[in-house]
């Protein structure tokens, strides 16, 4: 990184261990840092259940208070170090690295919140990028690539089925009444969702003939509709992964060759 | 619309702004549309909450009313400007339209019909054509295609489906009985809808071990039938997307060729 | 039919009406049949509810009494007027023709036996057959052969599923035991299936830490494990289409053609 | 097998018999092996239903020695007639073998811990081997073949899944809060694996209206999830099944050529 070469010695050298996994002492660093955050995580989790609370509670609050002030002193260490210190700060790590001290001093004012600690696991999502798993990231890239170019089409099957839940609940609403748990229109589309997508807590079920009978259209509405996100994603996956694998062949310009292809299927030059 | 042109400019004028979005007050209009149709879905939906109802009952009753007599007026004003009156009125959106004004009068008969007012929520669909959502509009046209190709293998899978549950219900109602809430051929036919989808809402369980066996049987069961719908869109979808997405003949300018294509499949010319 | 030429003239005009569906009494022989089919299982499901067995059981037993002998009837003159009378009583319609009729006999002696009638269903399986739905047949036909190319890969997956449960099932009920309603390993297995198929009754859950994270990592298995049926069953899908609209080009004997291809879209000769 | 030639003639003999299946004493041996598995499995099973073993709790545990004494003599016979005994000790059927004896031992020291015999199941996929299967062998090996394919994507894809979960999980704790059952944040997390797979058992749901729209939304998420491990294996099935059906290169005898393939893809040579 040549703009950081004109800032004084000890920033460089920050800049190595805390942002960078290449030295054994940033290699070190980022190692520790991972272990810490899901240690605190841990921390978060613990808290919550009411039995250890009662017990530890005191050593579990002096823990998270500890692992706040670390990570706050990490976070003022990579806004001095970082050439372009409001770059770091609006990008995604950025947002995220302040997100996971926030709670802990917003807890003093709203007490609860400090539960919201656990988006600090979104931090470990670093651990692809420092531990240098280039062919993990290449498939995560992958995955990325043809979940956004179906990004459409399951934006114009998600509002299609919006408006159905919103229907179908409503109707339900009408079928059922509120005497069988069906209490509102909302309530309704939650029982909607709830069926469609095959969850089927049973929280709210039909209780009359005909509510039952149109419930079993909902479902089996609901399995044809659950192959289309399906579909949409399998093609894309399939396009992501044929587009990635492909190079034109130099003479005949063909494409479509298989990665481990040497010679052009089509007129047989070498690739 | 050469057709409009000799009509009166009153009449031309309205058709721009109701029908059309080109112009700013077609659009203005539209938009505006859109709002007030969502703002009364919400209005229907908070009626229907108790607590709600209880609380804002009168206010919520005008406001319906309102909304009613507003989209009465347009769809009034769509009849006289429109060019073939009769050929709006049984279209896709004419019906809709229609639909999302009765509910409320028929409420003065049939008390509790005002609900199937949500209905409203389908004439929002129009947003993709208003907005000039033209990406939007080709993916749902794709995944329309896909799932029309698919529609005669899907029916003969739910004919296969509707059989096996009839079947599957009617045994289990012999295996469990009455005294173990499958208490008629029917319900023991919802049951196995609600298993076979996979919902399993848990209203209606087995409990005798034949009964458990033979459950786990429908289970694995609708497990693999699962597949077949899945299957069925993600093939079509996969030939929807090839056919859409390929190179023109410079011949015949046919569409449709194999990405592997040398010669054009319908004239032969070189592509 | 050249065997049939030889029979009696009523044998021949009686095989034409039953079993045929070209000429016009045949036909209408085959659409009252279904309907009359359809209607003996509205019957026998409408027996089984009590509200309705109490009120109107009387009429409703003679019915079921009325279409079994109907149906004996049929199934012995269809005996007397085919070719080879033994060939059809073991074919697969002639079986469920005869177990269409055996469940009412059987009532004398087993009593409940008679819900079994509604196996009757399966005969109107006959109706794509009888209306000459000619597509509907082809896209059954691949289905059916997807279905049976997956058969092998279905079995090993089956037997893996199997043995699956039956340790995880064994394994949860080490883990919670008998206190928490895993009364025993078959329970526990049925636990395991109704997990790992995502139906989800909630009859049996875990109560203790363990066994909700053992739950847990057995839903996670069971949610990629969902992937492998559905995979199979497309790409055999996907290799039936291709395989169905397959035509070799004349020239240079190239496979691969689309349906509606003209020209071989390798060397451009005709097809 | 070489190796064995220059053993003792007993040890040949009974090597064949044990390991092999090509002799008739062979098979004869491992079909009455795979009966016991079988049937000792069973005894396990019965073993643990509360009712059964109060009755015949004194026969079946007799039987489950018997068949744990009968594997220990078989455990050792393998270990001493074949050629490496180190080697099949740490080979995955040796593992097995001796994991379907020790949990009997250990049941003196551990009471409970004998129904982890049911682990002797896995000895039971021998059969396949056994019996000379070799086409469902090979269709197991492609199925092993796509799954090992996906694996890194579906790593990453899992490693998303448990962030997700881990923050929504949080996110309904403090919606929902311990009052309605949410009572700590791995339960809450929990709860959100049971959604997010669409399994729904329905022991812990939303109460508070926020409560029901978040979970509304995580069914919506899980439902566009589910379609991901989906078509990871769709795509590597097709994969796997184009690379193992084709023909070989008349030249270099490599397989794996496309079906459109004109050249092969290694050495150029007409295929």
């Amino acid at each position: 990184m040549s703009e950081t070469q004109s800032y004084p010695k000890w920033q460089q050298r920050l800049h190595e261990v805390i942002f960078e996994a290449d030295t054994r002492a940033g290699k070190r660093f980022d190692v520790l840092l991972i272990f810490c955050i899901l240690l605190s995580v841990v921390v978060v989790m613990l808290e919550s259940v009411a039995s250890i609370r009662s017990q530890y509670g005191q050593a579990l609050y002096i823990a998270e208070w500890g692992f706040t002030i670390l990570f706050t002193i990490e976070y003022i260490l990579r806004l001095v170090c970082v050439g372009k210190p409001i770059r770091y700060a609006v990008s995604f790590y950025g947002i995220v690295d302040l997100l996971a001290i926030l709670p802990t001093y917003l807890d003093l004012i709203f007490p609860g919140s400090h539960y919201l600690l656990v988006i600090r696991v979104l931090r470990v999502l670093r651990v692809f990028r420092v531990l240098k798993l280039v062919q993990y990231l290449s498939e995560a890239r992958l995955l990325v690539m043809a979940i956004r170019a179906s990004r459409r089409k399951v934006t114009v099957f998600l509002v299609a089925v919006l408006t159905m839940v919103v229907i179908l609940g409503s109707l339900m609403y009408v079928v059922e009444g509120e005497e069988n748990g069906f209490t509102s229109i909302p309530r309704s589309i939650y029982w909607a969702i709830v069926t469609l997508t095959t969850v089927g807590y049973g929280d709210i079920t039909p209780k009359t003939e005909l509510g039952q009978i149109f419930s079993s259209f909902v479902m089996i509405l609901g399995y044809g509709i659950l192959a289309v996100p399906t579909g949409i994603v399998t093609v894309e996956l399939n396009n992501a992964a044929r587009h990635v694998s492909t190079q034109a062949c130099p003479e005949c310009s063909e494409e479509g060759h298989d990665p481990d292809a040497i010679h052009c299927k089509y007129c047989g030059a070498k690739l």
